[in-house]
Order: structure tokens, then sequence, then C-alpha cells
């Protein structure tokens, strides 16, 4: 069996690295039939030092030949929709209609396609000129490479060579080393293909997009501090992520982060008595989307007690248990999954369903719900807010309105934070009460619906205080605002117009482009003080 | 002999700590007549807890009441300026006029009511709105209290209660927790009476302003990463900024640091050719201002070596030789300098005038020049990089064009980078291989000029990569982009209308804020999808 080749400065290559790994079908547990390398310390110094060249020649190039890449890429992965669906799917479990081949394909090509729109419109610079002191601000490419380390759960959307992280650090002229995730290295090189096509056709600089299978953890570290790299994106795991930040920290690297969230859903008295049956099925809808392996997957619901809150729960709880058991990512997930549910119950949570793997080859678990009364959480929330990836919740039962605003402020960062209220205002004090707590633990404060689903839009955010992420002012997803985190704000004092960058010169680069001058939003030359 | 009263929870308190502390005048070696406290970490506690208690309150808080603040800050401050220069120039050497009185304070105000109008015209928020989802995102105060930690070279313009952070801070509706710099605390309390009577006022809750002398390390680490404190604000040492960084790397709080800069000046041959004497009096004046002790003084001078250059030195030479030493601002900073400058010459640099302490009760040092050969500098350029805070610099004398691009290469993360060009183009082209090398390592590029003097203006980068600061993408000077600093992004999402921020709103809160509805900057109300 050969490696796959990893795509190193514009040219797919053997890599030299003995070790190797081949991954598994989650639904058959199966090895499937193509063997990764594991990419050594001296291959990633090497994708760095060509990172590090094409930065230089990226710095200079025309953003119409970035958006060109970037719709090249979109179309490329769209012309193999189903090829790339297909062995996704074997690689992931994940289904491949509507989820692959449509949902996530769609976001996926249109992110890239944003993207391209960004580039090209150049937004994300933010010109700011002053004419009296001939000062001129723009933001800039960081210099270096960016390495994207896309997450297990979003093979396509949140893809290393492919994902937002991606297309956002491209869209700044920021040449991308990617990282696969081993659980679809397959997939990867398909998109890998794409993107190496798109660049060659839009004439890019080698090294301007890269990628690699694997590595030792410890090498991966050593990747983030060489000084060729000026930025991370990270999504996955809080123990991971938070091992990459102290690397990126040491060497002041910016990183941004995705870490673990239990996006925690307060459902008021009223609402319950009012709907209670009908968001049990919202939250069972949303737990179970793609197996509950989502970041922004309901993991904490918090309720007051009553005979409606039993109903709801009742009515949570069949639907749980009445739905089929979806393949998971991974039967090392599963394994996770499990001990992090043991983990909750070991704390003294009662188990209403679930809390076991399924038999079988496949990797499954049962639909979990675990139920504790408030004070014990409160007693216990450091733990008990941890995160269980996959179809399972923990149901805190607050006995007086005060436990669930006890309950918002033990909470550690979170991606959201769900209300559920009234149609009417019986339950807008309490609502205000836990707001004004949970607002600063979260990003995305939510009324009345789910935290799954998250749009590519300009006003979402997909962020949130530490642990959620790594700094509470950026958002990895939406366009042009993503952008910026992979952005330097660069100052041009006096600088002769021959050597300013277009966005900065008297004459800007296109008519519609807007630069705030003199204090000023807006299009047009710049006439000199 | 009293201690001082720190400011706490919106009262003057003394501080039941024992140990404390004396400044100096610089000018005369002799103690002041004032001690003033060493807050204890129960100390720091209470202050955190206040801050987050203000925090609370100030998120619902009229930006008009913030603006106030702001403004009647600045008013109070204008109207103490003799009493506070006076002693200003007391404890830190500083002259009194024009630097402390006029220039200082001009600028000082002048920051502070800036934010006010930033406070004011809410232009930070960056509201967001998209109809058809319904989804809304804006900046936000961090939910907590940010720590400001001032410098000691600006007792005015940086000061942890009237500085260009504070003002930032305050301006998001953050609570500040100053600590004053020690070498300046009488006018640091000052400056703490005009900004509480300013938030009396004002009607600003109480926490909102706070202000502690001095603190053990160690406790203040504590403080940096105690739950209460949501961002900090440092400018000063990098040992002492690392160490910061990494208490609050550990607890993921966002901390902006200004820490060390050489500032690197290439002098082109053309334009030393052309007017060497002139640029040798600009770099003399940039040197001597404020004794050497600015963030943005030239440290590192980079030339071709030729008889216009040696023309050009010793017109530099004999001009620092022929000043007056000036005071520095302390004892201390006078044995830093001096080790600095040893450590350097110890590596192999000659001494080309000064080297020395200046004999006396006076803190002063002589005007130094080293000198060093390319070779020799690229040789051993991770430590004659090393700042030399005072009227000190390295000139760097290369024997070909390639060793200016080695030496531009060799360079950490500054503030500021600056070339001298020649009137016609005889430079360009070494200017560009220069500049292609030096644009991606500081964070303002300057021509023709020297970096000392940063305007307070839209279009400024105070900024620049690690190790000069923590973060490439922000700026510490400017309004508003150095507001963005200490602010979140939030999203609400779906959430109703009662529950929204006013800048979210349908209906805008000034009809002049400008939104981003469905992808349009513009003024008005939003129509509801």
């Amino acid at each position: 069996m050969n490696h796959e080749k990893i795509l190193i400065n514009g040219a797919w290559e053997t890599d030299p690295s003995e070790a190797s790994f081949t991954p598994e079908n989650p639904a058959t547990g199966e090895e499937l039939d193509r063997s990764y390398p594991v990419s050594s310390k001296a291959t990633l110094a090497r994708l760095a030092s060509h990172a590090a060249n094409a930065a230089k020649a990226l710095n200079h190039c025309d953003p119409e030949q970035i958006a060109a890449f970037l719709d090249n890429h979109a179309s490329n992965i769209d012309s193999r929709r189903e090829e790339i669906s297909s062995l996704c799917h074997r690689e992931t479990g994940l289904p491949t209609k509507p989820r692959l081949q449509q949902v996530e394909m769609d976001r996926t090509v249109d992110q890239l396609r944003q993207a391209a729109a960004c580039a090209r419109d150049r937004s994300w610079c933010q010109p700011r000129i002053d004419t009296k002191l001939d000062l001129r601000s723009v933001y800039e490419p960081l210099g270096g490479g960016v390495l994207v380390i896309g997450p297990n759960n979003f093979p396509l959307a949140y893809n290393g060579i492919a994902g937002g992280d991606f297309a956002a650090a491209i869209a700044a002229r920021n040449p991308v080393i990617a990282k696969a995730h081993p659980l679809h290295p397959g997939t990867t090189k398909m998109l890998a293909e794409c993107a190496h096509d798109a660049a060659k056709q839009a004439g890019l600089p080698a090294g301007s997009v890269q990628m690699f299978y694997n590595c030792e953890p410890e090498d991966g570290l050593s990747l983030i501090r060489m000084p060729e790299i000026s930025a991370v994106g990270f999504t996955g795991s809080r123990p991971a992520g938070l091992s990459m930040k102290q690397a990126a920290d040491e060497t002041g690297t910016p990183i941004y982060l995705e870490l673990s969230s239990v996006n925690p859903m307060f459902l008021l008295p009223g609402a319950i008595e009012e709907r209670g049956e009908d968001i049990a099925d919202l939250i069972a809808d949303s737990m179970l989307a793609a197996s509950g392996q989502q970041c922004t997957c309901p993991g904490l619901l918090i309720v007051r007690d009553s005979h409606a809150t039993d109903h709801l729960i009742g009515r949570l709880r069949s639907r749980l248990a009445g739905a089929p058991h979806q393949v998971m990512l991974s039967s090392g997930g599963v394994r996770h999954l499990h001990e992090s549910v043991q983990a909750i119950e070991a704390l003294g949570a009662d188990r209403l369903i679930g809390g076991a793997p399924v038999e079988g080859n496949a990797a499954r678990y049962e639909h979990t719900l675990l139920r504790t009364e408030a004070d014990h959480f409160l007693a216990n929330s450091d733990e008990m807010q941890n995160e269980m990836f996959g179809v399972a919740a923990l149901i805190i039962v607050c006995d007086r309105d005060e436990q669930l605003i006890e309950c918002a402020r033990s909470l550690e960062g979170n991606l959201t934070g769900t209300l559920h209220l009234a149609s009417d205002t019986r339950d807008d004090e309490l609502a205000r009460a836990v707001s004004a707590v949970l607002r600063n633990r979260v990003g995305r404060l939510i009324h009345d619906a789910v935290p799954t689903g998250v749009s590519v839009n300009a006003a979402t955010v997909h962020g949130g205080p530490f642990p959620a992420t790594g700094h509470p002012g950026f958002t990895a997803v939406g366009m042009p605002t993503t952008i910026h985190r992979f952005a330097a704000l660069r100052c041009y004092d006096r600088v002769r117009g021959a050597f300013l960058p277009p966005e900065l010169q008297d004459t800007p680069p296109t008519p519609s482009m807007r630069r705030m001058i003199d204090g000023v939003w807006r299009t047009g030359i710049v006439e000199r003080a």
C-alpha cells in the first residue's frame, strides 16, 4: 500500500516519512484502502519555508487573482460533489444526502465564493487616510503562512484546505498550510486537488496552498512556533487547542481557536407551559442533527420544575429514544463520548435514557439524557459542564428562579446561549435577569430557537469568550468579519506614492472602494492637503 | 508620613497595607514628601470585585454619560495643568514647558475628548443587521474590568487613569482599574482625582474608575488571572510585559502590550549624499527629545559606508555631544541604560561618544553613539538589537547593499521602521528591497522623517508584530481603532426587540448612526423582512 502524496510548494510529493496511518470506515469498523504519511518535523519545516516564500509573492498579488482562485476552487469542488461526498461518507459516516452532498457542500462553496467577493471588493482592508499628516493605514496580509487545522465534524465546511479559516486566510492574501483531520484524509486530499488546480489556473505562487495529513503532536507544536508561521486557525478539542495555544503564545503568534461549547438553553416556565412539546421537538431535532457532533449542539438544558417541565422532558426522552442511532465519526469518538457521559454520571447526575455504546461494528452511541438538580449542579459546576460530544445532554432542574441565574453565572465561555420565553411578557423579568449574566458568557444569544445551524453571514458571530474561543473580539464565521483574524494593521507615514499599496494610493484601485479619508468613509480620489 | 489613599469603588480609602514606597526627585536624588501604599492581593481582589459590579451597571449606561465623563475628565485635567505638570516635573524630571504643561497635556486632553466623541457617535460598535435571518451583531463592553498599567515615560498621555488605554477602555463602557507607575504616583493621584470628580459629575457607577499605586509583581499577576478582569493594557518593559502576557494567556484574558522597540532607520546612500547633515540633525533632535525615553526613539541606524556617511556620523556625534544632558526619569533608568550600553559594547560595538552616567545627584547619562560593522551585527543580531532606553543608538555600517536587506531580515518586531531616500529615484531599488522585508517587521513605515511624534489619529498605527506588541491586528493609539481592543463581538439571533441593545434595535439610537443592514452601510430604520 503506497502512501498518498502531500501537497508541497505547488506539487504532489511522496512524503519520505516511514510513519503512516490508515483511516477506518466508522460504519463498518473496516480499514479503508489508502494509507497516508505522518509527516516529520523536517517536512513541516519545508512546508513553512515554502509558505514564507509564497507570502512574499502573494503580498503583491492582484486581489482579482485571489478571487479567481477562490471562485475556481469553489467550482472545482462543486463539479466533484458526488465523488467527494461519497468518499467523505465512507470516512466520516455522515449521511451523503442531504448532509454532505447538499447542505455542507452548498455552505462550503458559498463560503469560498463569499470570500472571493471580499477579496475582490477589498472591504476587509479598511483603508484610512489622513491628508494633513499624510498618514495612511490598512489591513494587510500577516507576512508568513497561516496554519489551518480543521476539525473532524465538518469535513468540508471547516476543512483546512476548503473551509472558513482557509477562505478567510487566503482572502487576506496569506498562504495556507492545511493539516487534514486524520479521520478524513481522503476527502481532504480531494479538496486539496481542487485547490491545487484552482491555484495553478489562477497563477498563484507555488506554496500558496499546501496540505499534509498528520504529524506527531509535538512536531505540530514545533510548526506553530516556527517564525514562518504568522497565525494559526484551529477547530477541535479543548486539550489539543490549549496545548497549541500555549505554543503559539510563547512565540506571540496569533491563534484563533474554536474549542468546546455546551450551548446552554434556558427554557423559561412560561414558554414551557405554552409550548413545551414544540420546544422538546426543536431540541430533539437539534441534538440529533449530525449525531450531536456539532459545536453548537445543545448540551445543557436549564429548566424550572413543574408538571409542564416533566411533560417536556418526557417528550424529549421519547423523541430521542425513538430515533435511530446514527453512525458517529469514529469509534474513538464513541469512546470519548462514553467517558464524558460516565464522568457526569459519576458526579451524581441521573441517567434518564442512553449512556452506552450500541453493540456492533458501527460507531454508534445511545441517545443520552442525564438529569440533575440545580443545587447539585452548582456544587459541581466546573466538571458537570464538560462537553459530551454527541447526542447527549444534561437537564438541570431548578426549584426557584434564582437558580437559573446562578446556573448562568456558573457557566464558562460558550459559543451560544439560548432562551425560550413565553409569547407574552410573563417570562420577561426572569429572561432579563438570566440574559444579563448569560450575555457575557456567550458569543451568540438566541431567542426561541436552537443553536445549531450557523449561517455564513456578515451579521453572525461564531465566537465567544475563552475557553469557547481564544479571543472574544473575533468570529470564525461570516465574511468579511472573519478575515480580520488573519490581517495585520499597518501604517504608512509620509510614504511616497510609488511605495504605497494600491488601497492607499491617491487613486483607489476600484472606484467603489470605500476609504476613510479625513474621518469620513467615502469613495473617490484623495486630494492631498 | 501618612500613605496616600487609593481610589476604590468610588471613594478614597486608606490602604491597610503596611508596605509603602516613596518616590525620588530624579533631578536631585532626594525623596519626595509623600508615601504610597503597596497594595496587597486582598486589596487587588476587592478592586476586581468592584470593577465587575461596575461592569454590570456600565453595560446599560447611556453612551452620553460615558462621553460626559470623558469630557469632564479632560476639562478637570485641563484646569489643573500647572499643578499637575509641576508635581509631574518633580517626579519625572521631564521639562514642565513645553513638554508636560503643553505638549503632553494637550495630547492627553485631546485624546480623552476624541474618546468622548467616539463614545457619543458609537462608531466603534459597528452594528451589522441581517433582516432575512433576524441576525444582529455589535461590539460591546467585555463584561468585566480592564486593568491598565501605564509606563514611566508618558506620565500623562499613557497614564493608567488618563491615557490612551484608559480612554479606549472607558469609551467601550468598561470599568478601569488603573495601576500608577511608581515613578509618578503623585501625578497619577491628581489625575485620579480629576477622573473621580468627573465620574461623580457624570453619575457613573461606583467602581467605574479605580486606582492603586503599586503591588508586588506576583500579586499583579494574580490580579491579571482573576476572572473579574476581562482585559489588560500594559505599556512598559519587555520582561515585565512578557510575564504579564504569560499570566493573561493562562486564563485566556486578552492582553495588549506595548513593549520595547529600537525603531530601525535605514539611511540610503543617495539620501545621505543629498542631505546627510539635515538627516543627522533630524535624528539628533528625535533622539534627544524626552532624553531618548520614548518607545519610538531611533535606536538603530543602518547605513552604507561612504565619505558622506562619515560626515553624517560626525555631525550626529557633534550634535549629541554638544547637547546638554537632561535629567532622566530615574536613577534606576540610568543604571538600566548603562547596562544596556555596556552589553552592546561587550558584544563588540565601538563607542564613538558617551557610555557613562553623568556625575552628580541628578539622574543623567552621557549621550551615546555606538558603531559596528554589518557582518558583526548580523553575527550577533539577537543581542545587538536590544533596546537602550535613552539617548543611545547603534550605527550599523554596511559595505554593500545586500547587507542592509540582511539587517532588515534580522530584525524583531518593532513599532516603526524608517527609510530615508534621495529625492530622485536613485535609492528606489534598494528602498524597495529593504521595504519588502521591513514592512512585515514594523507597525508604522516612515519615509524621510523620524519615528518620534505619534499623532492621535484614526489613520495611525502604534502597534506592530510581537515582541513590539502582543498582536499585529491592533493599535494602541488612534480613535476609534484603538477602542476595539477592549470590545467583544456579540451576536443576537432572533432576539426580541425589547431585549436588543439600542444600537441593534430597528430604530437606531441616533439618526446619524451607520449600520450595515443587509450588507450595506447606511443610516436609518431597519425594515424587518
